[in-house]
């Protein structure tokens, strides 16, 4: 394990990523948005994934030659084709093209094809806020979730993301998934010994479970299912935005990320990036999000989406990442 | 109490809300959304309202002779003003606006400012169906919910609404708040002396209650909110979609809709309607489409989303609606 400054990791993961087969634009890519997600505390969308997408690339389940290309357009619609190479290049001309048909026509949405695992969706929007602009991020994922009553998983546990840019200060930038909780605090309690509230999870048979064992062996269940289908309802509308609209596939069609053999997810990605400026304004829209931040901060306790994020990446530029040692001895290979 | 049909039915809801100070536009609008969501067995959005609207009209808490316009508008983004008229003939010209921009810019964004209460969220996009478009919506409303970590109401129950038109059958309708549940299950519980799960509400101090009197007057948390603050961030989303972009009020700036004094709500709603032939093509959208649908179906207890409204619709149209005595003596009077 070593400390690297984040520039000095990247290099690392390039060199990773290119051995594994990447060209050099999805290797750059792909690595800047690893070191981030690393930087901001975030180490499951982090260096933890350089090795699955190295196994992905040699493997065939990633195209390393792929480059991602504008296959459709229309005014602020577009369509990226990721080429089944990794998503990171693919999402970057994406938002870079909604953001450029935002200022042109006011609103864009621009969807991903033939993509895989896109990271951390909300970093993908950092750009469209940098740009004053309102961005909001959809993916899927391998299935996760069933329907709203079903029994087998359908859905992925399917991200949401949203950016707003503030007048004087970082943006809100908000990331979750749909899932009640994320598979790792089932993984705990099972450790623990513990057992898991009504809601979280199904067995392998599509029936409620207390048992993390046997919820780890089933289904996941999407936000507030204790109470209602509405978490279904959000991931049903999330899967269908990220994949009818943009020909991607569903995520009861894709392998899981979490093994080295399997197809090529060809999931999807869609952002939509809004420009204040066409609508109320951009003093109008800065002054808005101040009045509605004061009134939350009223609260002691309410800290403001991305604040805890924002102050890990910027400590890391200072200090560096750390870097495990299965990547450098990988590098040093 | 009688069953009137629906044309019988809206022509009594016109009269009520013109008698009330609304304008024919406005009446005939707004009848047409109660006599649509009753029929379809939402009851709480439907003829209920008639009477909150009319002493909304009566008090000068909504401009009855208010023509709702275009205020600004760039491409595919639009900006509505409702004047502080009822939000419906608002939305309708906003929807209206986003599928004709949606055509031309393959994307469109309509936000609406200075509105009122806008019943079930989703009916506003069946236009967007009808001409093959994916739609989503958003609104908020009156403080109900804290900010996550928060102990005061800030935003609204902000609901969220989708709608995917099908090949050859109704378009999926998708309608949900973002509240754990709905404040009538906490009225229920308080009837009937049963306490509530944690993650349902707060009590006026801003502390976790299972006490659903307490609860009543406290507030009612988001989605999800006894696991996470998942469902606080996405009520923020909706929130500063529908108010920052558009220079629409926030939730705790508005008075309740349930008390005839108040001020103008001057909240907002926004649409965002997408045309899939300027991404994968009509064809391709509505055949994925039926392929989630078909797998989504292969769990018997699932349900498609909006087919059971569609179905008391149907009924309704038939057998007409059932008018409360209240209207119709208002109607007479």
């Amino acid at each position: 394990m070593g400390i690297l400054s984040m520039d000095a990791a990247r290099e690392v993961v390039v060199r990773v990523l290119q051995r594994a087969g990447a060209n050099p634009a999805m290797a750059h890519s792909t690595a800047a948005a690893l070191v981030l997600a690393e930087a901001q505390g975030l180490g499951s969308h982090g260096l933890s994934r350089v090795a699955q997408y190295a196994a992905h690339l040699r493997n065939g389940r990633v195209a390393g030659d792929a480059v991602a290309v504008v296959r459709q357009s229309r005014g602020g619609a577009v369509l990226v084709d990721a080429r089944e190479g990794l998503a990171f290049p693919a999402c970057e001309l994406a938002v870079d093209e909604a953001v450029r048909r935002a200022k042109e026509f006011g609103v864009a949405f621009a969807g991903v094809a033939n993509s895989h695992h896109c990271g951390v969706l909300v970093d993908h929007l950092r750009p469209a806020a940098a740009a004053g602009m309102v961005g909001l991020g959809f993916a899927n994922s391998p299935a996760a979730m069933p329907a709203a009553g079903g029994k087998h998983p359908i859905f992925g546990t399917n991200p949401v993301a949203a950016a707003f840019p503030r007048r004087g200060a970082e943006p809100l930038l908000i990331d979750l998934s749909l899932s009640e909780v994320a598979r790792g605090k089932l993984m705990v309690a099972a450790k623990e010994g513990r057992t898991i509230p009504q809601g979280w999870a199904l067995d392998r048979q599509g029936e409620p479970t207390t048992d993390p064992a046997a919820g780890l062996e089933g289904s996941m269940l999407p936000i507030g299912a204790a109470s209602s289908p509405k978490g279904a309802m959000l991931a049903l509308v999330v899967e269908l935005l990220v994949t009818a609209l943009i020909g991607a596939h569903f995520g009861f069609e894709a392998s899981s990320f979490f093994v080295e053999e399997g197809n090529r997810p060809r999931i999807g990605q869609a952002f939509i990036v809004i420009d204040p400026g066409a609508l109320a304004g951009a003093s109008a829209y800065l002054d808005r999000v101040e009045v509605l931040v004061a009134e939350m901060l009223k609260d002691e306790a309410v800290r403001l989406p991305g604040a805890r994020r924002e102050a890990l990446r910027r400590r890391a530029e200072e200090d560096g990442v750390v870097v495990p040692d299965a990547i450098l001895a990988e590098e040093a290979r």
